[in-house]
């Protein structure tokens, strides 16, 4: 097949590439299984990854960062999903929490926080999901009250990213008692939670079927205070923060769904035609050889969807259905691709020593967490 | 939804269209009912056509063509598809026939028959089916042998597009005595025939279950003689020159496929926005609406995917494995949508007299002709 | 394969098989195009299936029926299917029609007209959808209003079974002034229309896509003049009479459904392994194999499925989740054989002279008829 | 929904079943954790439920066994899929490895292990699988030299159920120097090897993405002396005593495959009944109806299948493509329903603390041991 590059890739995005590939496979990959067995990723890789200017890629040269913008953070995505599958925070962190405190946080904060993120030092993460309120936040419980100049959090969330190595929590809360009186009870305030602060604890790393170095983890915050300083924007400014935030991060989910669905199908093909059955390779079987023709195309129209969103995304005009349809449609190729690879494999494919076992076991979450599939039908049908 | 402008449309590309989608729901649309029932359009609107400059539009000037590109073809196969749908045998005459004449044909014979078929007064058809060689080109039974001057034709055709108003007929047959006695004798080799010719005649248009205005005939060449003038290349050299134009043709279904899942998407949006059901209207169920996500997300990716190869084969560059993935996927995309609609208008999907049951009716062969799906899957896989 | 042969089937049942499938492979089979051209099924045709005791099993020797039940009933139906396809509204007259006048009617009007149906002299129709009321009863404008000893009628319906020969239509309509004027205004009562009472018309026969000899009309009540006595039931009580009858109108479209997908399968392995492609019979293509293995599975499950329902209510314990499972799951699975059937019949599953491709133009609106599969779904959640 | 019950269910069955049903709950639920942790289930359950008699149901009374048949061994492992999901290699110990003995061992081999066997003392395996021969038998690269009265056996084997506790294990073999010189080669035999004899070592467990406490593992045989005695069967018998098995197998994975989709559907019924979100239960979703009466269809389609299968067995008469059937077509239901199901737990779908997340990655697998469903498909196809 003729080689196919991304209409966005340049020179300078290559060679960010190169640095982050050799980065992933030489540092990160020789250790998955260890960050799997103890549940979360080791703080050292992330410094080393500070220094390599693998974090935070979006954050202006006058806090320190590389001055770069998302197609930086797609770039470095798309390796960290090719060497170590899902299982690094690092999209929480480089993402999601940077672009908060760069975006809505005071000039105080950014300096504060912003150089240390950057090298590793501060671990970011996102306390939104609570046990009772997933894809519906206004059924959110968490809660502060101010008092003085400070903010008393009391809240217990779930399925937080980094949850156990995390410095800097961003909790969303509904304010008791905000300034505004007349305010919607049910709208939700953002405050950064330094992982010091009394009050705070974390539960032990949640047990999931897959993905198993991603730290995912409950946490708990009891009378915990704050200074009102710490709040990131204004009161009830949390929902539109969230968001607005929504199709860059739903965009990254897509970015590992395609490459995880490309290297799924490389490995398949090379197993297959490798792997002898009833005297012949299994990739003679027409059966195989229809199955993959049909992975390849879903592949490649997966990646054409993607490129496609990519370009808008480092134009500032990826739209909320876009991204929508990117996220639930890429995260449902990536999982029906995995399915027909694994089928292929026989009984290796259920063991985790083979990859694609694990990628299997990975990707089922991906038509959940972002915003499950459901919701994503749900946004574009109400702007057809 | 953000309006999408195809990458490869220009100003006047624009022109070109205007011009196609004014005369196709003026002149073509209002009798797609009488050309339905006697099973083949009228002469008179391929003269209409021909005066537009809406045939054969990759003719170079000096033939008294308009001197476009592929991408003329497809714009106005596009509006071709939208207002009339599939049904009209332009693509065999404008691309297939013309093609073959213009790459592989004699001055004299680009001299002879282009500037007719310009005009719409010479129709063309290709016939290369057998009823027992399908997609087994090599198992083709049809011959040829030469006398003299001329080559007498023994062969039975079927499936033929454009049989009943052909003018021309370009036939894939064996020779029994090809000049180079060590040919391969699966060769095959192309010969015009003017419908004129003694020993040719046609059966009756085939009954189908869709595509009603789509005049597909068998075609019968007993002991017909033509002289070796009207030879189409070289002897023998008809398998490679079929399957150099391929792509370009599998491409053109894909339009069609594309056009008919946008189309049909559009007309069940404001089916379902008006017809109420319990009280509200059909699109406030929620099954309706995750059905339509679905049908806009896949109809999003196969834009994208056809664009992708339009500008591809713009270029001069559409490889034959991308332009299988094309028609078999966007065909199947197509089938899945036409089906989901169908099915949100209820007893009137199965109504003759709406045009998504008709379009659902003409969906089905797409998967078929052309190449069936499961021999673009074998092309893809080749070159896994 | 064992030869399977369903529980319910008993010595009688087996002659009066024989009987129905002589009588359709020798005098309906032959008549199906001509009938399919005019759009209905020939009088002469009723009156010979009358005289053989095809017609109204399950009316009582007391009125001159053959004394059997809903067993002989899909036994007919079964046959019925196999030779002819879907075409023929026997159904409706045997099994809708005859059973309303049995368990709803008075002994009058047993006495007049079950005679008369059951040798085809009289057939029957019943009148119930709207244009704007499908599968939302409730929303039915059809009215009538009580003058003296006469109901007078305004009702325009569509997609009537039989609606061009039918002799006797019960028509669906809301009373303006039911005799308990504290009677819900939106109940329904039904009354039998003899066709020749003024005030009564047909339209002409609908186009559909496929079913072309089945018989779908519109009917239309202008002031239809009809005494009281012609009332079938209690005043409003056409809604619960409707409900009560669903699970066996269901049942016989899963009959119909299962026979279908059964003759798909076996004429598509008499072709796939006569059928020559590259050298070899197409079913000794590994993706031929796997698509018919898949496929005779499903026919298997659903033959296993039906045979349970076909159990439960010659038992009388049919209930109406099971026979909505039945309805969506056994038409969902016929027009998913009937599909890859098609597919592998290539271009020739396209052209009406093959009973594949009649079939599959047939089957597509099983999921409509009869309560549509998304109602099916909601009856089936409310048992849950 | 009407309750059904099984056709094939006696009073004898049900004690059985509740016998069964208690000591899985009691016994084994609360310990799947350990057990998964450790990857085998403890030698002191299998004594257990020895003495409970839930071991070896089909051994004669005559070698201490209870003397039932294949339903009994259908009754318990429904409710040890019913109770701790998969997880327990007992059907390979009272359904193959004993069967094995009872119907091809010598007399004296019977009165040797069976007794044993039946109380949990010895643990049956059967090692027929290598690294490069999975579905493809006759590849299998294992074998056996005879010397004087005993065999030599060099082998590797994987994927073994019981492989860390096994005591008997039936290796299959190729003989090296055959009695029958003329013999085929690639003939298989049987030899019960003693887990104390020299030459005989396990390899760990094996780590799977699913069903943890399925001890399943590597088994090596270097120059491992048995005695002659020891063969099951002739020598070269392995292969249609292999085959012969091969329906019981499968109806068992199949018996697994439809009590899983059962519980899950059950699971999530529950769930989605509790679950409020957005204001109201999930299940009040249209979505949730709609995927949970679809789930329900299939459900009940598999347990009618299921029990068609279970009916022809316990008579005798289940042929192997009936059987065939069963389990691709029931493994490919469940998977299809556990997914579903998982989807519509959200987040807690992806946490192994809820039984749904286990059930959802122990099922992947059924698609793949006891022959691949692609296997299954050939199966079929060669009797169509």
């Amino acid at each position: 097949m003729t080689d196919y590059i991304s209409p966005w890739m340049t020179d300078e995005l290559k060679a960010l590439r190169d640095v982050a590939r050799q980065f992933f496979e030489r540092e990160a990959a020789p250790r998955m299984a260890e960050w799997s067995e103890q549940r979360y990723v080791d703080r050292d890789f992330w410094l080393q990854a500070g220094e390599l200017g693998l974090l935070c890629p979006t954050v202006p040269e006058e806090y320190g960062g590389p001055g770069g913008n998302i197609l930086h953070q797609v770039v470095i995505t798309q390796e960290q999903s090719r060497a170590v599958e899902k299982g690094w925070g690092n999209n929480v962190h480089s993402g999601v929490v940077t672009d908060y405190i760069l975006k809505y946080g005071t000039e105080e904060q950014r300096l504060k926080w912003l150089p240390s993120m950057i090298g590793g030092r501060i671990i970011g993460a996102i306390a939104m999901t609570e046990p009772n309120a997933g894809s519906d936040v206004r059924a959110m419980t968490g809660k502060a009250r101010r008092e003085g100049d400070e903010y008393v959090i009391n809240a217990a969330k779930t399925f937080i990213t980094n949850g156990q190595t995390a410095d800097l929590v961003i909790v969303a809360v509904k304010l008791e008692n905000p300034e505004d009186s007349d305010a919607d009870p049910k709208a939700i305030t953002l405050i950064a939670v330094e992982a010091d602060r009394p009050g705070f604890s974390r539960g032990a790393p949640l047990r999931k079927i897959g993905q198993h170095a991603a730290d995912t983890s409950e946490l708990f915050f009891t009378d915990c205070r704050v200074p009102v300083a710490n709040r990131i924007g204004a009161e009830g400014a949390g929902f539109p923060a969230l968001m607005t935030q929504m199709p860059q991060e739903r965009l990254i989910l897509a970015v590992n769904a395609v490459v995880q669905t490309e290297k799924a199908l490389q490995l398949t093909l090379e197993y297959t035609k490798d792997r002898k059955v009833f005297g012949k390779p299994l990739y003679q079987q027409q059966n195989t050889r229809f199955v993959l023709a049909e992975c390849a195309t879903l592949a490649k129209a997966a990646r054409l969807f993607l490129d496609h969103c990519i370009v808008a995304i480092g134009e500032g005009r990826l739209d909320n259905e876009t991204a929508a349809m990117a996220k639930w449609w890429l995260s449902d190729v990536q999982c029906k691709v995995l399915d027909e690879c694994v089928q292929l494999f026989g009984g290796y494919g259920y063991m985790e020593e083979y990859p694609i076992a694990r990628m299997y076991a990975d990707s089922r979450v991906q038509k959940v967490y972002g915003g499950a599939n459901e919701i994503m039908k749900e946004i574009i049908a109400r702007t057809l």
